[in-house]
């Protein structure tokens, strides 16, 4: 096996408005974040070769693409749960690191608001039911799921809960603060750590500002062989590594699990790590976009990602280590919290950000000399996660 | 763009028996067949790198594969509808192509009896709803939809309607015949071309004969290097082309559209056969599994393909050249009319069988020294297909 470094590049991105898009359709997200995309990396509809498209619940098969003309082209549908934008990223990218296929679009929509697709109902998630289908476990919600990570959080590291409390609604203040920078957000309302704390709860203990948006949103990425990006634009990015790592226990509560950590996120890092040569993820990386559906994931995500010590997010998050000024910015646009998540685009709006930020374009959200950006995206639950690593750069090694 | 001939290989094979599988979930059938491809390669679990999950309706997401513990490496669902077993087949292609991977598993589930999901009921198929989602239309079913390429045809040729129906009647006598001989077939009864004329009227002209079963199975393929492949077997099968054609009209049925050829099969198998360097398909192919859901498409498909003159399969049906004992076996599992088509699974079973035949390993159904096998797996309706076309080999180049 070899690693994917420098064989792939990034030459255009689009991202729609994420958020109450009662106005567009499925297609209409999906032509307007394909547009976008064409349009920065300079080409037209007939130039892309092949594409990916990611969706959970909103199109089956690449027949779902069809608003965008491209006409007798391969065209795939990837899906694997809230790490379905990536997905579509992953496969471009192998597709061309393969040398099949020289210019790739990968895109990712999501319709949420008016489906009700947020807990039980749409297609079933995981398991294998009683009817031979593989559905979702009745009475299944996400926020209950990622609530027993922050219980036990707090107890393993002796945190009183209401401390802990504090600790997450310090994430969810520095999302919103970022995605009121960020007109393409699905909320842009600043937010105190005392409303946070106030906000009523879901599932004990997390609050309202602990949980992600439910969005409906598109985003594009154009995709090509990295000695050809220059033909495109002066400024690719270039993927350093992709990973991804399922933990496919059956069923997510297994008897052995700690409920501190995510070890898919850990093993999809390390290896990214690895792919990318990178010796120390808290220096190296630039800043960071990960999955944060819920308050506490981002927590123990500093952590699984070696951004923090384990045990010890605590005092990265008090130092401001991950705010726009901070060490290692993480979510500087807003995130899910703000952004919204929109499953099939979330990983894709992540490398959006990334994009613009690598290339100095990010404007009020702009970091400091950004090298090195991640991308860090999350299916599945905590115990049964599908955990997907980009880590890109703005120069050819 | 380069092609990928010759690049990967075909290891391993596993399928179970397709059919009433009122004793198996999705993870037994999984199991069933991953473990006979493990076997067959001579590879445990462990050595598999990453996995391409088919399905359309039994699972979400790679976490669908859990039963197999294969723990924490990549594993993706790819989704195309009736072709979504060739597609796990293509992602893996790729992935090894590219180098990322050497091992890799793909494999294809469903389970269709016991779901319901054969016309409207499941998850929506084609289009983009009010509400939002990516459905299918209301009323919509495959065989009406099938139905108008055989009135078409007949009156396109002039075919007295009975003559037409009798010719469609010979193609599910061969497979129903080619099915006998396999005990992993759904159906493994004779049948005589009076008892396909007299059958009950499903959507006129398309009797019961005409139509494909519906069922439950799985199969998988381990996929790796070419140049690593004789590592694993004396006698792997080579990978000499595989395209993908999407025809992404929005909607089915468009004006311009003639109702007697599938423009995607024809673009799909004229890409495979310039890959593959096959200047007569006719008389290149040694045999050729084709998706065969309608006895109708199986013979479009003669014409699409170039195994038959545009207008003139008849000629070639009545001269039993896609019998057995023919110049260009067909179907010769039995074809989805017989082994039946559980839809996650169908594309991974055609190529079951060519690997089979092509290592002089298909017992009674034996073609004689074949050299070069096709699949043809197609998604979607006339009009709005998704068609696949894998060319695999004996021999490298």
């Amino acid at each position: 096996m070899e690693s994917i470094r420098d064989k792939v590049a990034i030459v255009g991105m689009g991202c729609t408005k994420f958020g109450e898009r009662w106005d567009m359709g499925v297609g209409d997200l999906l032509v307007e974040a394909a547009y976008e995309a064409f349009k920065d990396a300079g080409i037209e509809p007939k130039d892309v070769q092949a594409a990916w498209l990611g969706t959970v619940f909103s199109g089956i098969s690449g027949i779902t693409l069809a608003p965008l003309g491209l006409q007798y082209i391969p065209i795939t549908r990837v899906e694997n749960m809230c790490a379905t934008g990536s997905e579509a990223l992953r496969a471009a990218s192998y597709a061309v690191a393969a040398g099949v296929v020289d210019v790739a679009l990968a895109i990712g929509v999501e319709k949420l608001k008016d489906t009700g697709v947020t807990g039980v109902k749409g297609p079933g998630l995981v398991g294998d039911n009683p009817d031979g289908t593989a559905g979702i476990a009745p009475g299944y919600s996400a926020p209950a799921s990622f609530a027993y990570l922050a219980s036990r959080y707090f107890s393993e590291y002796k945190m009183k809960p209401e401390d802990g409390r504090k600790l997450l609604a310090e994430i969810a203040v520095k999302n919103h603060y970022n995605g009121s920078l960020n007109p393409k957000a699905h909320f842009s309302n600043l937010i105190t750590v005392e409303q946070a704390m106030k906000a009523p709860i879901v599932a004990y203990p997390l609050a309202l500002f602990d949980c992600c948006g439910v969005s409906d949103g598109a985003a594009a990425a154009i995709v090509t062989r990295a000695d050809m990006a220059k033909n495109f634009r002066p400024d690719p990015i270039y993927i350093k590594a992709l990973s991804l790592a399922v933990g496919a226990r059956q069923g997510a509560m297994v008897q052995d699990y700690d409920f501190v950590h995510l070890e898919e996120n850990v093993r999809a890092s390390r290896n990214a790590y690895a792919d990318a040569g990178i010796k120390d993820p808290r220096k190296e990386i630039s800043m960071a976009e990960v999955h944060d559906c819920f308050t506490v994931h981002e927590m123990i995500v500093y952590e699984d990602l070696g951004f923090a010590k384990r045990g010890r997010a605590k005092e990265d998050i008090e130092a401001g280590t991950f705010t726009l000024k901070g060490d290692l910015p993480v979510n500087t646009d807003g995130g899910l919290k703000c952004f919204g998540h929109p499953l099939g685009a979330s990983g894709l709006r992540m490398m959006y950000e990334v994009y613009h930020q690598l290339r100095g374009k990010a404007g009020p959200r702009q970091v400091k000399n950004p090298r090195l950006g991640l991308t860090h995206n999350l299916g599945g639950n905590a115990g049964t996660g599908i955990a997907t690593v980009f880590i890109v750069g703005n120069e050819k090694s």
